[in-house]
């Protein structure tokens, strides 16, 4: 088996979860669920499947020290900077090359920083089986995720007949990558149990993943060997990125790699699985009342259901709802977002706008 | 003509414009339409009508120093403080007493403290005439506010033949004073055009309602025989209603006297008029955005309509509604209220919770 490697891409611009997110401290730097921030979590939950030396984080200049800190488990070397985002295929692509400059045999994963999986045996199971797959044969192992309903904000994985068994685990290849779906589509692709939600966790051997961006994408690969060079003569990393990096395609892994490759297998996850892509999800994962409602902090609902409130604790402040269903309201200490829940994808929109007005700019 | 006096009932415990208005900071202290508390623009508004010397308020031991504050025009001891409340009539009878101390043929008008009128001139010219209806014959003039809708939250007055005109304004002999009608029969009394709001507006003389109380409340009439004792003997007031406020009998004037007595007559109010009632009625007296929003201090709405965002100003904090309708956003100090418009009065129960509650009893 060779040395394993996770690298955790930690990028975002937090606008979801607005007012707690902002541009430099998105979601996974926030306890959005759970006590401790998602990154720190993600990281934790990969104790005993890789020595903490082996995970490695790509986030941006603007959110490095955040990062360092909430990882205190990490070297800090271990936390790169991309110095413009360039999308999943360059990031992938420098996660490689980083990984090939420790061990130009290894395996890694390449792993979202702030989903939630409360199962983390289940996940490093999956994910040590994983690790199996890609090592046993030249393969891009993706981990797919039972579909939970007809969403059609994920792309999905359509699975083809199992080829192998590790560690209990079945092993199936892919047939094909799919774009995210309309719900019709999607009701389909659920009910024929035959398709998994892409949730962006990949495994890997830097030989196999860089054979695929040989065969697949060669202008990244012409990129990626200058980054290969420089980092083999030690060139400081920064330095590195900061001369190559803005030069890359810009390009998802899914268009570059995924939906190209034939030799793509999956292993379904067998631990539960939660992306919380807005505030309406975080009622999966708190206690409710006997209204349906979530309160955190200093909160009130008279004669309302389903709304999730959450405000600063212990400053003396009521934030109080009357006569109110399925609403999100959020307090920082400055900002209050008032927003239905079947409106959260305008959150963005909200953000956006603070950020073209001088007052309010500063709460982007 | 008899010596002019105006009482202005200052009492009400501010439950509706909570978190605004607190137990001890009612409507009347807060300047919820305008710059200035409704209390003192009503003061105000009697200049050149009667003089400050005979402008009499009559609140509650909580509020006494408050009323006192926001009216410096006025001599503090015209300032009277209920030890308990017992409704109207009761209020009506210690104004009479009050009034007769000083002149006991003296006219006066009992008025509300927190509604919004801004034709100031319009409102003293058809108060002008309501003394003088008042001073001429043995009336109960009641000032009837033209109905602007089929209003169920407040009583009516229905008007009789128009029998005296006075300063270009006519005066109605009342048929009758009618409680709280319901939506149907609110419909037809607007349609008829034969009814008027009746505001709690009211002028008569010392004497007229005298009588009033002899004949149709006697209970209080008893009461009130007492308080004009001690006054004559200059017992101070405070010791004095300690003693018998308690003991009155607790009715509104409508039941005690307006309701049984032939002797009512009305002029109709040629001014606007609003009595504000509840969160939702600013919304008739503020500047608003395309959208229909009213926004005062740091609040933005993003994509929405119709809603009420009122926010403590320049600390910093904003009050953001995304994809929000209909909805009163109001944020005090310590309290932020979500509460949509068509459950504005559901607001009071929230503060009687309130009051129940160890914690935030203090925001009661």
């Amino acid at each position: 088996m060779p040395e394993k490697f996770v690298v955790i891409m930690a990028g975002g611009r937090g606008e979801r979860f607005w007012p707690q997110s902002r541009l430099r401290r998105p979601k996974h730097l926030l306890p959005i669920v759970g006590e401790k921030p998602m990154l720190t979590q993600t990281v934790e939950r990969l104790e005993g499947l890789v020595p903490m030396a082996n995970v490695l984080i790509i986030t941006n200049a603007e959110q490095r020290d955040a990062v360092i800190d909430v990882c205190p488990m990490l070297p800090a070397d271990n936390v790169i900077a991309e110095p413009v985002g360039r999308d999943t295929a360059p990031a992938v692509g420098l996660a490689m090359e980083l990984v090939r400059a420790r061990d130009p045999e290894g395996v890694f994963a390449m792993l979202p920083a702030d989903h939630v999986i409360h199962d983390g045996a289940g996940f490093r199971r999956v994910l040590g089986a994983a690790f199996e797959a890609a090592a046993k044969q030249s393969v891009l192992v993706t981990v797919g995720i039972e579909p939970q309903y007809p969403a059609t904000g994920f792309g999905y994985v359509h699975k083809g007949e199992q080829y192998d068994e590790l560690d209990g685990l079945p092993v199936f290849k892919v047939q094909r990558f799919v774009e995210k779906p309309d719900l019709e589509t999607a009701k389909q692709y659920v009910e024929s149990g035959e398709y998994y939600w892409n949730a962006g966790m990949f495994v890997w051997t830097v030989n196999t993943v860089d054979a695929a961006f040989a065969q697949h994408s060669p202008s990244l690969y012409a990129s990626l060997e200058k980054v290969k060079t420089a980092l083999a003569a030690k060139e400081p990393i920064d330095e590195l990125l900061a001369r190559e990096y803005p030069t890359f395609e810009k390009i998802s892994i899914d268009f570059a790699l995924m939906e190209k490759a034939d030799n793509v297998v999956t292993l379904p996850s067998a631990f539960d699985w939660d992306d919380v892509g807005a505030w309406p999800a975080i009622a999966r994962h708190h206690d409710k009342d006997a209204a349906e409602n979530v309160i955190k902090g200093d909160g009130w609902v008279e004669q309302g259901s389903g709304n999730i409130v959450l405000s600063e604790n212990g400053d003396g402040h009521l934030l109080a709802l009357v006569g109110v269903d399925d609403m999100i309201v959020v307090r920082t200490k400055d900002a209050t977002l008032v927003c239905p829940k079947d409106k959260a994808q305008e959150i963005k929109k909200l953000v956006k706008q603070l950020g073209a007005d001088a007052t309010w700019q500063k709460l982007m």
